[in-house]
């Protein structure tokens, strides 16, 4: 227990809950990390489409990223209204459940799950790619490094939502003042004129290749949308933030879209200004596009280090955020009897353990199948996140449609909400179509098949759940009519305190009992002599048996009054215990009629690990086998004898 | 089931033991694989002390080698006669503990085991080792092959003894006679006159850089006699015989000595005649003794390779005699309390599978940590070996002493035995000395800590079995007296049919009955509002269920006439549900004294892997809590309620 303490930090108790809630200040590093990193890859990925232009090609990357902006700043608008319209959670499942129906909310939930699990994956992965390509003595310990960061994450989650968003804190404001303070010195010094003087002169742009297309302009849009994933993280864990929560849980999203609009609009200018072009990765000399502009800004300093350690500490951590998504969006999943139930158990921590384990197990699985390199599954998430921002938005136009406000004044802000949402639904429906086609070879098809795939699932769930209510179901009180005592089989090895016990046991419950005995007919048991026959063996331990019980069983009870419990010898050929046991219990069963059968285990409990190995564990199999071929007629009761430091040194008492 | 039975044969009726048995053609690889394979490595062993000797080394093979078959010689009678005084299995163990007492019997069987263990590890790296550095290829793959094989092995004696003598006879009888037939045919082209033509020609003899001392001869003596071990596993394995059982066994082992012998014999004839010595291992051109030899009887010709493929499987195979012998010495010190007592059960091929699995699992032990090359191991089995030689021998010079014999003739044969046993304890005795000596800074003391620490393990073990037979054994019959019904706890969560079979069951059982429900106050249970104070969910649960007790459980119970059942609903701040259970039927069991307390316990039984998944297992939980904090005044009943595909789908019955 000190050591599980130690690592996941003492219980909570549920009524301290509201000690776990966080403010903007943690909030922004919890549910903001994948929006942030955005700025570190969008831009890039943009541009890399955009190659085949050459020096033409920075001349297209600003509008296309304010068209990014526009749509960012579409769903910043649309997402605050959603936390204030759902103040106890808005994810995509809940909003497109409430307004379009279950199966959208479904389709919804199986989106942002896929999203959720690839962020982890592909947002680790990147991080330790940029780390081992700034540092390549570490090229060899990839996939160490992956699941390094991924059990950290992890662990930090476990211990709850506070811990995690101080722990995360320090990283992600470090690489918004060090990334915003190079983009302000960059445009001071000309960015913004075009005179610039960098310090550090990037490589020159690649000749043009081909001719500017609307095709190519819409790959990297498209390119550039992929990164645009994580809004959602806020509006999904609106209860996680402490009272007011809905203004904590907006001010969060302001922060958060506030930063990564001005990181990306300043990025986008620099690159213009200063020439910075993608690097094919090919290249020796390879630098990411962020790693080419702090460069020509600041030079190659101690404040360039600084920077670009933040950039990867935030890329490692952008898998976070799905830590906050996820667990949530599966209890809510879980509730609804979508997904077992145990994924809406709280843990010690007062966090969905159930979740954050399952994410860490599916994201690990993915890092390892892929080597810790896992650049092809970039197409598959976004096309997860655009389908769930898409229903999201849409259950918010049903959302204002069906709460057109009372006043002059509501229907008026009702109105506006609607406008802002509809146009949502167009601009993201849009991106989300162009995702589809533009990046369908590249990876997107497989969406399309896991995306359903797990709908079913949710569906089978449910429908599972449903059948176990129905089949538990009991639609009266409690029936006390035709309470016969049932048929007791005790079965015993040898006359111990154990047979002892369970037989009192037994013949307090019912009026017929009968002894079990296995009769395992080989010199495996100690003592028998290795030179007779089967058949006399057999009949000598029959012999013994049958002594025995009438001596220290029958005798008693026809003295106490009682009925004479029967005694059975089961020969087994195979030496086997729990199987003829079995047959023989099932064999009663049939005898008896309508009545139950208990069976009554004497069960040696050892205390010590040690003695584990020194006993045969008959008792334990037998639970176990009665269990699993049992029916609703059978009974297993079990009388523990306890091999205690006690009862072994009698002297010591 | 079928791959079971594919992989190790259906199981065998205990009375097809006797099909089971076997006869010399079939003892001779089982018993005698160990010895055998000294013929391979003992004269190198011997040669290698030598090596500072140059060419006088080779005249002093002879002598030595004639030496330790007089060794083996007084073995064989002595061993011969314990097979007859012993015909129910008379290894060392048994021998030396009927005669000299149960402690010297221990301290032979903690050799033996020792011993047995290493030959495992020791026999199958050996082979491994000749395998590659025949086909040079193979060595990245020495551990991978090392547990290939030792998985074989393994494999086939879980199938059965028969099936191991089986599988094991061709390479043997292949082994004698390829090799018999080498030496042979060396004797006759000249090997016993000295004028040979080798058509292999040896390599050089390398030049003498010592003088002969007594103390490298001796060590020769010893190094030689590291393989004379297996030589005890027929006298061990009796009943594996099947009758006349006492001449099969000591046919077999004529069979076996008198092949080593021969082979022995004429290894040395041949070196010496051949002028074939020991090579050093790191000359790059190294070839064995046994290689060199065939080379210049028979050239380097398809024969050659057979011979010498023999050899390698042979010392492989090696390693099967500590499988004949080691489960059965072990089931013997089981059935004697000093081992646990699942040593002594048969398996479902009739042979003692926990043997055979330990020793798998210690040797593939062994095996990992040497890396699959355990050379430095040789001297510690051979100490094993001759301790339990020179015990057995002792033990028979007593049995001998104790059975003078009734007739004259009786007389005179035991005085003869005597006389052998004797010879063979100063023998043996010396042999051992010799070994420790000669062998202990090369690893033979840690055979010196190993066996006391098997000793006291013994020890220990039978002990605790003693003080378990103490404490659970009843001096009393069936004590009814203050047989009184017990207090009945039932914990549940909701009305269901569970539920209501438990609290029938319970009301049958006992008049004192309480149901008991854990209020876990929190969000993770469906259905709850996430905005009201913990106090007020915990009333309204609290609430609910007492009026669903009141329902459907009170009002039934008073219309019976029988006492009504007690609620306790117990809040649980942490969420769990076995500790706070745990501590109320403690609190339960204070308060009612010395009565017994039952814990009814519905259970939901899944009847398919993935329903696991779907449940969350509380009943299991419970149950092994109990059983593990329990004490004997609580006994578990287990009231199984099955999710069938017929109770789960009403429509389809």
């Amino acid at each position: 227990m000190p050591l599980i303490d130690k690592l996941l930090g003492r219980p909570l108790r549920s009524s301290e809950d509201s000690g776990e809630k966080i403010g903007v200040l943690a909030g922004v590093p919890i549910m903001g990390l994948d929006g942030l990193s955005s700025a570190a890859y969008g831009p890039e990925a943009a541009l890399s489409v955009l190659i085949p232009l050459g020096l033409l090609g920075l001349n297209y990357i600003t509008p296309i990223t304010f068209l990014i902006l526009a749509l960012l700043c579409i769903l910043y608008l649309s997402y605050r209204q959603t936390i204030a319209a759902y103040p106890t959670g808005g994810g995509s499942y809940t909003v497109a459940k409430e307004n379009l129906g279950v199966k959208f909310g479904l389709l919804a939930g199986a989106a942002l799950m896929l999203d959720y699990t690839l962020n982890v994956a592909v947002g680790i992965s990147a991080g330790v790619g940029a780390l081992v390509s700034a540092v390549p003595g570490l090229h060899t310990h990839i996939l160490s490094l992956c699941l390094g960061f991924l059990g950290l994450i992890t662990l930090i989650n476990l211990r709850g939502v506070r811990e995690a968003g101080m722990a995360f804190a320090f990283p992600t404001y470090l690489f918004a003042g060090s990334l915003g303070l190079v983009i302000v010195m960059g445009l001071l010094s000309g960015g913004l004129t075009g005179h610039v003087h960098p310090v550090v002169v990037p490589p020159s742009v690649l000749p043009a290749t081909q001719a500017v297309t609307l095709w190519l302009l819409i790959r990297a849009f498209a390119s550039g949308c992929t990164a645009m994933t994580g809004v959602e993280a806020v509006s999904n864990g609106v209860t996680a933030f402490a009272e007011p929560r809905v203004k904590n849980a907006q001010w969060t999203l302001t922060v958060i879209v506030g930063v990564l609009a001005l990181l990306l609009a300043g990025i986008a200018v620099l690159c213009h200004g200063y020439h910075i072009d993608v690097m094919p990765e090919d290249d020796p000399r390879y630098q990411s596009v962020l790693s080419q502009m702090v460069g020509a800004v600041v030079g190659r300093g101690a404040f360039y280090f600084v920077t670009i350690g933040s950039v990867i500490a935030v890329v490692v951590l952008s898998a976070n955020t799905s830590y906050a998504g996820f667990p949530r969006l599966c209890r809510l999943i879980a509730i609804d009897d979508y997904l077992p139930h145990s994924f809406a158990l709280l843990g010690r921590r007062l966090v969905y353990s159930v979740g954050i384990v399952f994410l860490t197990g599916v994201a690990g699985i993915l890092l390892v199948v892929f080597h810790g390199i896992t650049d092809r599954l970039i197409p598959l998430f976004a096309v997860g996140a655009f389908l769930a921002f898409t229903l999201s938005q849409a259950g918010m136009v049903v959302h204002w449609l069906k709460n057109p406000g009372g006043t002059g004044k509501e229907k008026g802000l009702a109105r506006v909400a609607l406008t802002i949402n509809a146009v949502g639904v167009v601009a993201t429906g849009i991106a989300l179509v162009v995702i589809l086609v533009a990046k369908f070879a590249e990876g997107a098809w497989i969406s399309i098949l896991i995306i359903p795939a797990l709908f079913a699932l949710f569906l089978t769930i449910k429908r599972y759940y449903a059948q176990v209510a129905r089949a538990t179901h009991c639609p009266h009180p409690l029936d006390l009519s035709h309470n016969e005592p049932p048929v007791v089989v005790v079965p015993f090895g040898r006359w111990d305190v154990q047979t002892e016990r369970a037989l009192r046991f037994a013949l307090r419950l019912s009026p017929d009992v009968i002894g079990v005995h296995v009769s395992v007919t080989a010199d495996a048991l100690p003592g028998t002599k290795d030179d007779q026959s089967d058949a006399q063996k057999l009949t000598a331990e029959e012999h013994d048996v049958t002594a025995l019980w009438k001596r220290e069983v029958e005798t008693p009870a026809k003295a106490a009054g009682l009925r004479v419990p029967r005694l059975e010898v089961i020969p087994s050929p195979y030496r086997r215990v729990s199987k003829p046991m079995l047959e023989f219990i099932n064999r009663v069963q049939i005898e008896c009629g309508d009545r139950m059968v208990a069976v009554v285990i004497p069960e040696l409990v050892e205390t010590r690990w040690w003695e584990l190995l020194l006993h045969n564990h008959l008792a334990t199999t037998l639970k176990a086998s009665l269990l699993v071929s049992g029916n609703h007629r059978i009974v297993v009761i079990d009388v523990p004898w306890y091999l205690t430091e006690d009862s072994l040194n009698p002297t010591s008492v």
